[in-house]
C-alpha cells in the first residue's frame, strides 16, 4: 500500500505529468458531506497561481469526479477524481533518459525501476501530482470544516526574504497576494529575486508556514503512528520538501527548559496554555492549540544554467542546461499542496479519534 | 497497526515507565542471521550513557529474547524482547493525574485516554520506550550490516554548544566519549552547560546528525511511502523531537538551484554525485550517496525549576517543581536512538526494495 | 485502507453501478511488464458472458487505462483503469431507497451510511463492481505468468446439477462454452435449469472451482497473513460468495488422519506430495502443489416473484418484485471472478516472498 | 505486518511449541475497560479442554500481562500477554528437520525459512500459538460484551458425528460437556470416535458452528475490507481450518433465490429478517442479525500410523510413526480459538463503525 496515505481517510494517487490524467481516489469518506466540482477546482485553482516566475505551461486543470457523489453529498464509496493533461510538449523529452537531470529524481528512478520509468517532465516524480494531493485535500478540508478544523498557509521566506511573524488573520490575507505572502512589506523583494533567478537561469526556494486551527486534543496513535510523524510523513510526499519543524522547531534546540515548556492556565473553567512552543503537539498527540509547522523547500531542480551531469549510455560527461517549461520557483504554488497534506493527515486521526464519525450509525 | 511500524520488517513496541516491562517484537525479519542477547545489551548500554546530567535511575536493562531464534539464528519467526523495570519509584506519583507537566504529554493523554491513562513517569510517553526503540534496531543493524550498510549518529550540539562538521570516521570515533561528540574540542563547553543547567534546575536540548552509509539507490517507495517521510515518521516517534532536515534541509531553501543541485560525475564506469546537498535521497528514493539528517532535540521537560501548571480537579494554577529522577539532557542517550529508527526504517525499505532478502526461497 | 487489497501488489476499486465509471488502481506492479488495453479487454470480455439468464443489460465495457504504462510497459507507477458505464436506466430506482430488496445490501447499507448510500443498482454492492476486479486481476494474471503461474476456473456447479471432477486441462477447456462448464454432459441440464428458473422469476446459485498451477512453496505470511486466508478475504469480496473451502474442504472434516495426510514421496532428485487433500496450503503457506479451491454463490437476490419487504419510510410491508435487468445465474459470469481476486492475492504475496521482484535493481 | 490482525483493535502474536513463552500483543484496546489475568485465564482454561483424546502435554498456561494495565483497567497502551512453556519434552525431535511429518508445515516452512524453521513440535506453526489467540480473543470479547455483543461457538461435528442444529441456548449449555457438543444425545458417539481412532493410532476431524448474538447492522468495510472476509482470514489463521461457511454456505448454492433471501417483516417500529439464510452479513456488512459460521477442522496430522515420508537429507522414503504428544482431535479445544478469532475480528470493525468508541474523547 505504498501508494496510499491514512488508514480510515486513504488517499490514492495515479498519473504523470505527461501521461494522460493525474488521479486521487479517496477511501473511507464519510458519508452525507457536500462536495461538487467547484469546491475541488477552487483549491486547484490556487495552485495553479499566477505569480511570476510560474511555468508557462497552460493547464485548465478542470477536475471531474468520477465516483463518490449521490444528490451532490458523498455517500461512504470511494470519490475518485481526475484531471487531464492537456498541454504536454514532449519534445524536449528523448524516447529515453539519457542525461539525468541533477535534483531531481531521473537517477534513482531510473536505477530502481530497472530503466521502465516514464522520464517526460519528470514523470510521476513531477510536481504535478501534487494536483492530486489538492484535490483529496479539498475533500479532507470540507470534512474538517465540519468539525471546526481550519488550516491555512503562507509563503514565509522565498529565496531568502523572510516574512515578519504572520498570525493566522494575517496568513488568511495572504491569499490575496499572489505570492501568498503575509507580509506585504516583502512582496518587492520577492518579486526581485524571482526575476533575478530567471535573468540567471536560476532557482530559488523558500519556506512554507502552516497553522491548524481548532484542532481538539487527542489527535495522534501514539507511540509509533502520532500526529507529527504522520504530518512529517505526508509533508514528504511533496516533491522539494527537504525540512519539517514543529513549534519552535529547531530553536528548541537551543532553548533551556523553563523557557521552552508551554506553562499551564486556568480561567477556572478551561485549561490551556500559555505558550506554544510545542506546536500544538505533545506525546505524538494534538494538545488543542494551533498546530503550526514549516516546510523547507528546496530551489528548483530545473534551470537553465548549465550543469554537469552524464549520459548513461556513453558514459560521458556532458553540460546539461534544462529545456522544457519550468517555475523558477514552487514555493507559493505549494502552499496550498502543504494544507492539502495536513489536511489529508488531520482528516485520517480526526476519523480514528472519532473527531469525526467515520461511517454513521 | 498504530502501534506497529514498517510493513515487511514490522517493530512493535509496549510497556510503560513504571510497569513491568519494556519490550519490543520484531516481526517479518529474514531467517538465518546470528542474534543473541550480547548483541542487543552492547546497544542497550549505549543507551545508558554516562554523560553528567543523566538520571539517577539506575535500572540494568537486561535484555531477554523470548522468541523467535533457534541455534542462535534467527528463524522468519517474531522476535520477542523485552528489558524489566526494576528500579522503579513512583512515590513523587499519586495515584491519578492531578497536575500535568508542562512540556510533557500528560495534559494530552489525559483528555485522549479518558483519565485512564497510566502517568506514573510518563508512563507509556516516557522515554524509556526508546529502550524498546534500540532492541529491535540492534537487530535491524546486524540485518542491514549483512547488505554493507552501517547507520552512525552524534551529539552535534547540545545546549547551544556546537560541533564542528563531521566525517563518518569522527562521528563513529565519538563513541568513545560520553557525549557522543564528534568534536573532542566542544566537550568542555557541552560538560559546562549541564552542570550550569543542573544548578539551576533547568534542562537543555539539543542536536543530533546521523548518517547512513552503503545504502544503495532505490530504497524508498514514491510517492507516498518515501524514504525521507518514513525516515522522518519513524523519528519523531523518538519522544522531545521537533524537527528533522535531510542533507542541507533548511539551509537550502536559501540556496539557489544552481549551488544546491547536485551534480552527477563519472569516472567512465560508474556515475556518482559530486555534492550531497540532497542528503542520499531525491523524489524520495535513495539515490546511491549517504543519508545524512539531523534532529532537533527539545530540552528535556521535567525540571526542578518552578513552573506554572493548573490542578486538574480543583481547576486552580499551581506551581510546580517536578520531582522524581530525570536527565537534565537526553541528547547523548538519544544518539543510539536516532541510529535505532535509521534502522528500521532501512531494513524495511531495503526488504522491500529486494536489496535483503525477506524470505529465503 | 478498507478499499485496497494487498500489500506490496496493491489494488483499489471504485465506481458505482449506475454512476459514471468502474474503475480501479494497481500500485506496486513491477516494471517493464507488457500490458495493453486488449489484455485488459479479453479479460472483460470473459465476464460478460453469453450464457442464457444473463443480464439484458448490455455494457461494451471498454477499457481505457489512464496511468502507470510507457512503451507498452509497466513503469512501476500506479495503473489506473476505467470502463464507463453507457446503458443505464435507473427509472426503477426511486430518487431514495423505499423498499430494501431483500438478499442485497440495501438494507445494511442504508444503515451503515446513514441514507447517503447511492442505492440505484446496488450502487457500489452492484456486481459490477468486479469488473473492476477483472482489470486488476488481468494484469495480475500477466505477472504471474512470467513466473510459470497460471489459474483456471470453471463452473463446477450451476442450479443443484454438478458436474464431474475436472482436470486442469477440462478445466482450460470450458472457457469454450457459455456456461464454462468442464463437463459437457451437463451443459444442457445446467440450460433447462436457467430457463426454468428464468420461466418461473426466480434464480439460480452454483459453485465455482478453481485450480491454480506452478506455484512454488513458501506463498504466505504466517501465522496472521497467510495464502488460504489471504484469498479467502480477496474472494469473499466478490458478491455474493458465502462459503470457500481449500482442497478437501468439508470432506477432510470427516476423513481420518491417514486419508487425508498427503504423503511425501521422491524420485530419489525432488520431494513431491503423492495427494493434494490439502488443495496445495500446509501451515498458511504454499506447499508446491496445485492450489485448488472452491467457492459457494447464493442465488442472484434479484428476483421477479414477489417477496416480503417493508418500506422503510411508512413502515408498511410491502410486496416486491424486484424490477431492472439482472442475470438468472451469475455463477459463469463469476468464473473469471474467481480467477481474478486469486490472481491479485498470489501477486502480492509472490511479490512479498520474492519469487517476482517487485522493484527492480 | 504479516503477524498481525486488524486495524484499529490490532493483535500481534509470537512464540513457538518448545520455546520460551506464547505470546500476544493487542494494540489499539480503548481505555477503561476491567481486565485482569483471571479473566485471561479462564478462556485460556476452555482451550486446555479435558476431552478424551487431548494430548498428555500438561501446561499449566499461567497468563501473565507486562503492560497495558493501571488500577486493573485497560489504559489504551498496547496489552502484552505471555504464557511460559513449561513441559516441554524436545526429545522426539532432532536438531534439525530430518523427515517432514505429512500434513504440517514442516516441509513448507523449511523451503520458505531455508531451513532456519524451528521445527521442534511444528515450532510457530504449532497449535500452540492458538493461546496466543486466546488471550487476545478473552480482551476482545469483554470488549464487546460492552456493546451488548456475545460471541458462542460449540463442536457442530466430529469424526463425522453430528450434532443437530443448535440454539444459542444449547451451544451456551455445550460448554458444560468436555465435547463443547450442543446435542448431549451424540456425546457417546462422539466418544466412541476418539477411543476408536486413538486405538488405531489414528485422529480424527470436525466442524465448530459459531454465532455472534447483538452484532448491530454496518460492521464491515466495504467493499474489499469485508466483514465475512475478515472473519474469514481471521479463522484461516487457526491450524487445520479448512473451509468456511456463513449462514446456509455451501446450501445456499443449490437454492433458489426465493428460498434463499431472508425477507424483511416489521411490526410497525423496526424492521427485521424473517430468517437467517446470510448468516447476519449482507454486502460484507453485517444486517443485525446473528452471525452464524461453520468451520471445518481437517484431521490432526500427527498420527501413530505409519505413513510415507521422505528423509530430506538423503532424498530416500521412509516410514514415518510420529512421536511426540499430540491431540487425537482438536475440536473440542478449537471452539474457544474459534470464538477468539471471532472476536478480535469484531472488536476492530466495531471500534472502525464507531459501534464502540476506540479512544475517549
Amino acid at each position: 500500500m505504498s501508494n496510499t496515505l491514512g488508514k480510515e481517510f486513504s488517499v490514492t494517487i495515479f498519473g504523470e505529468s505527461h501521461g494522460a490524467v493525474i488521479g486521487t481516489v479517496i477511501s473511507g469518506c464519510p458519508p452525507g458531506l457536500d462536495i461538487d466540482e467547484h469546491l475541488i477546482q477552487t483549491e486547484l485553482d490556487r495552485r495553479k497561481s499566477n505569480s511570476p516566475g510560474t511555468t508557462s505551461r497552460r493547464e485548465p486543470d478542470r477536475a471531474e469526479i468520477l465516483s463518490g457523489l449521490f444528490h451532490g453529498k458523498t455517500t461512504g464509496a470511494p470519490i475518485a477524481m481526475i484531471i487531464r493533461n492537456k498541454d504536454v510538449d514532449s519534445s524536449p523529452y528523448g524516447e529515453e533518459l539519457e542525461v539525468p537531470r541533477p535534483g531531481h529524481a531521473d537517477w534513482a528512478s531510473f536505477i530502481k525501476y530497472g530503466g521502465f520509468s516514464d522520464h517526460r517532465g519528470g514523470g510521476r516524480f513531477s510536481g504535478r501530482r501534487t494536483a492530486g494531493f489538492v484535490m483529496a485535500g479539498a475533500v479532507a478540508k470540507k470534512l474538517l470544516a465540519e468539525a471546526g478544523i481550519e488550516i491555512l498557509a503562507c509563503t514565509s521566506e522565498l529565496g531568502g526574504v523572510k516574512a515578519g511573524k504572520a498570525s493566522p488573520q494575517e496568513i488568511k490575507a495572504s491569499r490575496r497576494n499572489e505570492f501568498f505572502c503575509p507580509d506585504i512589506n516583502k512582496i518587492a523583494a520577492m518579486q526581485e529575486a524571482v526575476s533575478q533567478a530567471e535573468k540567471d537561469g536560476d532557482s530559488l526556494g523558500g519556506v512554507v508556514e502552516a497553522v491548524a486551527l481548532g484542532v481538539p486534543p487527542g489527535l495522534g496513535e501514539p507511540v509509533l503512528d502520532n500526529l507529527d510523524g504522520g504530518l512529517a510523513k505526508a509533508i514528504f510526499a511533496i516533491p522539494a520538501v527537504k525540512a519539517i519543524e514543529f513549534g519552535a522547531g529547531f530553536a528548541a534546540a537551543r532553548m533551556k527548559g523553563s523557557q521552552n515548556n508551554d506553562p499551564f492556565i486556568t480561567d477556572g473553567k478551561n485549561i490551556t496554555l500559555a505558550t506554544n512552543n510545542a506546536g500544538g503537539i505533545t506525546g505524538g498527540m494534538s494538545s488543542g492549540m494551533p498546530i503550526t509547522l514549516r516546510v523547507a523547500f528546496k530551489p528548483v531542480p530545473s534551470i537553465a544554467k548549465e550543469q554537469d551531469s552524464v549520459n548513461i549510455k556513453t558514459l560521458k560527461p556532458v553540460k546539461l542546461s534544462v529545456r522544457g517549461r519550468h517555475d523558477v520557483c514552487i514555493v507559493p504554488r505549494a502552499v496550498v499542496v502543504v494544507e492539502a497534506m495536513i489536511a489529508i493527515t488531520l482528516a485520517d486521526f480526526a476519523i480514528r479519534a472519532r473527531i469525526i464519525p467515520g461511517a454513521v450509525r
